[in-house]
């Protein structure tokens, strides 16, 4: 038989690019800057959405799509908070595709909103390669996983706008060296600006908020 | 154009799983074990490899098969401690195939090990999914990544024969809960036996390796 055609894999990263344009057109629209928050499972990422709610009691031009493999857990931490928040349930896939986001970001009160962030879900690899139509892609880090994972994980780090290292209060109960770590970052990504944060106590937060906000 | 069959992603599973038979033959017939190590990136693979040879410098019967996505940083510390081990890089794919691990275990020297531990890429989502020829899957979480990891990555912690807590030390300096993470674990999969270590002290270490040993 001629002339068969195979496009499983093709026609879904196609079908993702679509969805993304859409994102991107309704985000213009509607004047709200995107960032895609994407690191290990427990590298920080809600701890410092929690974080920048408490610390800006008054700011409520932003919102969170909380993207996870499986429970609302995170998106109960930061509606406990006030944030207007969605889960996004992956049913078992590693990563968050256009479609999922564009659905769940027009069902969000954007007339009132600033910023979207959303949370991608925990994972170092594949949240990577899906374009979700976001400003910025930006690579969070704990501390407490080593120096090397810039160069180990390097697509994150070379896409990222901004890299955010967390957990930085931990540094003196472990052999982190930090040094070592920004030079694994610059390796991969010459010019990329590092935020060093602990969102226990709030030190680098207001930093990389300004950050976002000027984008 | 009638009958026309798309079948791409059933027909690379399907590769998978012949290849993850034939690792299964080679290993009943070399008497060898071999162990499936999954987890976050930095939640303490390679180190616990590490205290495993350091704990038992007379041990020579098991070599190690790195998973990476990039860089061949894992296999170097391990065989700086003289463990045969081979790297096997991904090049950016989030999990290590079967078809990968065939080709390395045929090259590594069998007859003279007991064991093999393969460290899968750090990733708790993809690496789950499939299948190497494995005798256990392994669940390795660190205690900086929060208790509920098991709830929200349930795949892994439902395939695992054991879990390993590791990072123990740092508990004191963290606001993790233990009680709860086990209740989580217990959840998903009432059964599996969980191992808490620290690869920096060596404790807990030893009932592993035990349990391993008698697979």
């Amino acid at each position: 038989m001629k002339n068969q055609m195979i496009k499983v894999y093709k026609d879904l990263m196609g079908q993702n690019s679509l969805w993304a344009e859409k994102i991107r057109l309704i985000l213009k629209e509607s004047k709200v800057t995107m960032i895609n928050l994407i690191g290990s499972p427990g590298c920080g990422k809600t701890s410092l959405l929690e974080k920048m709610t408490t610390l800006f009691p008054g700011k409520r031009d932003f919102a969170v799509l909380e993207g996870d493999v499986e429970t609302t857990h995170d998106a109960e931490r930061l509606n406990a908070l006030g944030v207007p928040v969605s889960q996004l349930l992956t049913s078992g896939a590693c990563h968050l595709e256009a479609k999922m986001v564009y659905h769940a970001l027009i069902d969000l009160p954007l007339p009132s909103l600033k910023l979207v962030i959303v949370e991608n879900v925990g994972n170092l690899v594949c949240p990577a390669e899906f374009d979700i139509g976001e400003h910025a892609k930006v690579a969070v880090l704990s501390v407490t996983e080593g120096e090397d994972k810039p160069v180990k994980y390097p697509l994150l780090f070379r896409e990222a706008k901004a890299v955010v290292l967390t957990k930085i209060d931990l540094i003196p109960h472990l052999s982190f060296n930090k040094d070592a770590c920004l030079n694994y970052i610059k390796q991969v990504n010459g010019t990329v600006p590092v935020f060093e944060i602990s969102s226990l106590s709030g030190d680098g937060v207001h930093s990389l908020v300004e950050w976002i906000y000027s984008l």
